[in-house]
This record gives structure tokens, sequence and C-alpha cells, in this order.
């Protein structure tokens, strides 16, 4: 863990620092700050590590990650900004803080939200040439996709008509592969996307099947999380999912048994990278060393 | 009117076929609904018609165009299904149906309208080879720089936070240049983003002036209409505004000067085409008539 810190110290500054000089700027006044105070000062940035691991794994474009990067984590943020709205979760602690529309009101939260949505993709098609447009353009494919009705907000619709009933265990997993799985793996498909020379159809699978494992692990820790761990530890209201009677994996199988999963999830997310040659005599080289380390990080976290 | 009647039947009814062959499909069941509902039966198409116009007399990628077409046609629709919200202008009635969130509820609204503006930039970045990855990005980059902070989300913003106050016009054109104008502007933009040849910039800058103009022009009416007609004709509740105290250019300068000032917005928009080259000798012939005719509907209009 001492190396990821390491690797992640000066990218999660860099992250930070790029998402400072990008979001809210030139917005009006009070718009552009709750577009920042949604985004910045908290969050514990696990997209965008991912789409920069990805990157660096397959000899990615840097400023077309970096921005990739952010952009993931835009899209993140302004679904927690709707998702803690009175008319959805209605949460007012959030990493910590009030929420958005605590602070700045139900109207001026939804915009934020949407003005965030649209300065995702923004980000992701500069008009300076620094980043090829075929990459540009693959990366608001992959975004758009993960974002949309067949992924986030998708997954967000099935949670929402799900409150007080019983989904099964296939049912449950679906909504989350949506929910939050979709934009975890998608992180990881953008990191990729950003390679300057072509990926092997093989590797890309395996990256993607890594993020899928990754995404739905996720999901499982943070419902062991929101049964187990109290609000100041999380930085956000804990036990929210079984007050709201939510199926989760924990309300679903127990907690031995979800935790289980995770474990299940951890094992299938490292060793499909084992699929991924990382010897140049098997192709060339990748070091998923990074991606390694983040799945476990995922897994192991107690926030 | 009769020559732009038969221009536009075919291609609304294009329009309409790809909107319902694409939006809400394969969404969770409730979601897709919502959507369908936002979009379909309903609307004018303005937006859509002038990025049709505005490609073919550039010459564009029919495909293209049609995509962007659909996608602004989208922004414009998820803009009014969280407009309408309570937290927003609190609307019921909408295109003459109630709004998606009386027959969806609030948080289905917000949901839909979130899905449709990632499925805006999902149509414009087809992964099948279709449209050149250049004009993707360049369609995107459009659409988010007119929908984001600094437009669209932004003109909203700063209509929030004048209600009640007093704007002055510069203000209130500010407003608008954004709340309204941005999108349309870009609806032209878009189109000519769709040409297969490099357009000139000089071309470029007065197709730019004309949807400039036109968008303001086409706010100038709606706030007379919405002082004017009723809510059967507008298909919307007319005189809210009023009711809401919020500044129109009828209540800063009064109902002739405002008709006035359309008046001599057409005559803008109308001049910045006479820059644009229609003789051959002048370089490629370019057919603005179909341009001036929608110009000329939305300052005509009655609803």
């Amino acid at each position: 863990m001492a190396r990821l810190d390491a690797w992640m110290t000066p990218r999660l500054a860099q992250v930070e620092a790029a998402l400072s000089r990008w979001v809210g700027v030139d917005a009006p006044v009070r718009l552009g700050d709750a577009m920042r105070y949604a985004v910045l000062d908290g969050g514990k940035r696990l997209r965008p590590m991912l789409v920069l691991a990805a990157s660096e794994a397959v000899g990615g474009h840097a400023q077309a990650a970096l921005r990739a990067a952010c952009a993931v984590e835009l899209i993140h943020a302004y679904s927690l900004v709707h998702d803690d709205l009175p008319c959805m979760d209605n949460d007012v602690l959030r990493r910590g803080k009030p929420t958005v529309h605590v602070q700045f009101g139900e109207a001026g939260a939804m915009l934020a939200g949407d003005a965030l949505q649209a300065l995702a993709f923004e980000l992701l098609v500069p008009g300076d040439g620094s980043v090829a447009p075929a990459i540009q353009a693959q990366l608001c494919r992959l975004l758009a996709g993960a974002a949309g009705s067949q992924g986030m907000a998708g997954g967000q619709a099935i949670d929402l008509a799900s409150v007080g009933r019983s989904l099964d265990e296939t049912q449950l997993r679906r909504m989350h592969r949506l929910k939050t799985g979709a934009l975890l793996q998608c992180s990881v498909e953008m990191g990729a996307a950003c390679a300057l020379a072509p990926v092997a159809a093989d590797v890309l699978a395996a990256l993607r099947d890594y993020g899928a494992a990754l995404g739905l692990a996720f999901q499982v820790v943070d419902d062991i999380l929101d049964a187990t761990a109290d609000s100041a530890t999380l930085g956000k209201t804990a036990g929210k999912d079984a007050a709201a009677d939510k199926p989760t994996y924990v309300s679903l199988l127990g907690l031995e048994a979800a935790r289980c999963e995770a474990a299940q999830l951890l094992a299938l997310a490292l060793a499909a990278l084992d699929r991924v040659p990382h010897a140049p005599a098997l192709g060339p080289a990748l070091d998923t060393q990074v991606l390694r380390a983040l799945a476990r990080m995922v897994v192991e976290r107690d926030y």
C-alpha cells in the first residue's frame, strides 16, 4: 500500500488542480460556486485514479487521460448532487459537509448537476488539437453510454422503483451493475481508450472484465460499510439504505456472505488482469500493478 | 411559407422517426417511458430544423446532421423537464400535456432529464464509422458549450437569481443569450459543422451571427406571446413570467418596443445571411433560403 500511496499522491494533486482549474470557472457566480462546492475538497477520486492507472498501463496520452479522469469524476459528482435532493434520497450530509441543495437550494443544486454533466463532455473535446479527434469521440462514446439510461441513470431508475420492493440477487446485481458499476468500468475503459497505439482486443476485454468486477465489488463493500460504519467515518449518513427499506447485498445475503462476495469479486478482478500480457515475450509489456493495488484498496477500504 | 412547409414536412417526419427510434429504447421501463413522454409527440422541432437547414446550406453529412438535430432537441427537452419541476418553475402543463413530473413523479422527471442529456451526447458519437471522428468531436464541443454553465444552464441560473429583482436591458439580454440563445445559435453551428468540405471562416461567422440574432429574436417573441396569448394556444401556462414577477422584454420595454426589437433582430439575422456567398462567382453557392424562412417563421409565429 505504501507503493500505491507513492503512485497516488502526485496524481491526486494533479486531478485536484485540474478540477479546480476547469470547474465552475466563468460560470454565473452562484452556479459556479455550487459546481465547485459539489466537486472540490472531497471525494476519494477513485474513478480518476482508475482512468489514470489504466491509461498508464496501456501507454496512454497523459492529457487525454487527465481530461477523462476529471470528466468521469464530474459525472459521479453530479449524480451525487441529484441523488441527494429531497425528491430522491433527501440527504443532508455528504463528504462530511452539508449537501449542495442544503447550501444552494434545490434549484441551484439541480442546475449545478446539469451543468456538471455538460462540463464532463466539454472536457473530453478540447478544441486546441492536443488530443486526436478519434480519442475524443471514443471517450465521449464510453462516458455517454455509462452515464445514461443504459448505465448510471438507468440504475438509479431501477433503484428508485425498488424502494420497499423485494429484489432478488440477480435484480440487485443488475441494478448495481448499472448504477455504480457502469461508471467504474467506464473509468478503466476510458483510460484504455487514451492509448496512443492500438490496444489488442483481448487486453481491452481483460481490462473491461477487471472494471466490471471492481465495479460490483465497490458496491458490495459500500453496502457492507453502510450497515457497519458510522456517519462520521463515512462522511455521509450511515444506515440510510436500511432506513429507506432499500435492498442491499447485506440485507439480501447477510453480512458474512456479502463479505465473501466482495472477496470473490476482488479475485475475479485480479484474475482478469492475469490475462493481460505483462512480459515482453507475450506482447507489449503492460504494468497492471497499480490497477491491482486499486482493486485491493476498493475492497479493503473502511470508508 | 408554402415553400417552407414543403421543405419542413419530410424533415419533421424524419426527425420524429429518428427520435422515436433512439429515445428511451432499452432503458429500464419507467425511465424509458418518461424519456419518450418528454420528447415525442410535441414540440415545434425548431432547433432540429435549424440544424438540418444549416447543414444543407453548407453541403453537410446527412446522417451527422440528423444526429445533431436530435441531440440538440434532447438537450432542449431535458431542460424543459427540469425547468418545469416544483423547485424551478413548478409548471404542470407543457405542449398541452401534463408535465413529466406530474406524470412520472419528481425523481422520475429528474432522472429522465439527466438521461436525456447523456443520450444527446451519445447520439453524436456513433461507433459505426458513419461519421468522421473530427465531426463527432466538433459537434460534442459545440453542444457541451451551449448546454453548460456558459450556455443554457448558466442562463437558467441567472434567471433563477433574477426572480423579483430588476434586471436592466443589458442583463436581460445576457440572460436570454445564454438561456435560449446559446442552444439556438448552437443548432446553426452544429449544422455547419456537418460540412463535408471545410467552410470558410467568414461563412461560419455569418451563420453564427444569424444564429445569435435568431436566438434573441426567439426569446423576445416568447415574451410577447407569454404576455398576449392564452394557454390553450401556447400549449403551456401563459402569463407565468408576469405571475412569477420575472423580468421580460415586455415588462422592461413595453409591448410595442418589444415587437420593434423582434423585427430588428429578424432584420439582423437576414442581414447576416447576406454575407454568405450565394452565387458561384463569390465562392461555393450556398442556399440560405430555408434559413431565411425559418427566421421569419420564428418571429411571425403565434404560439
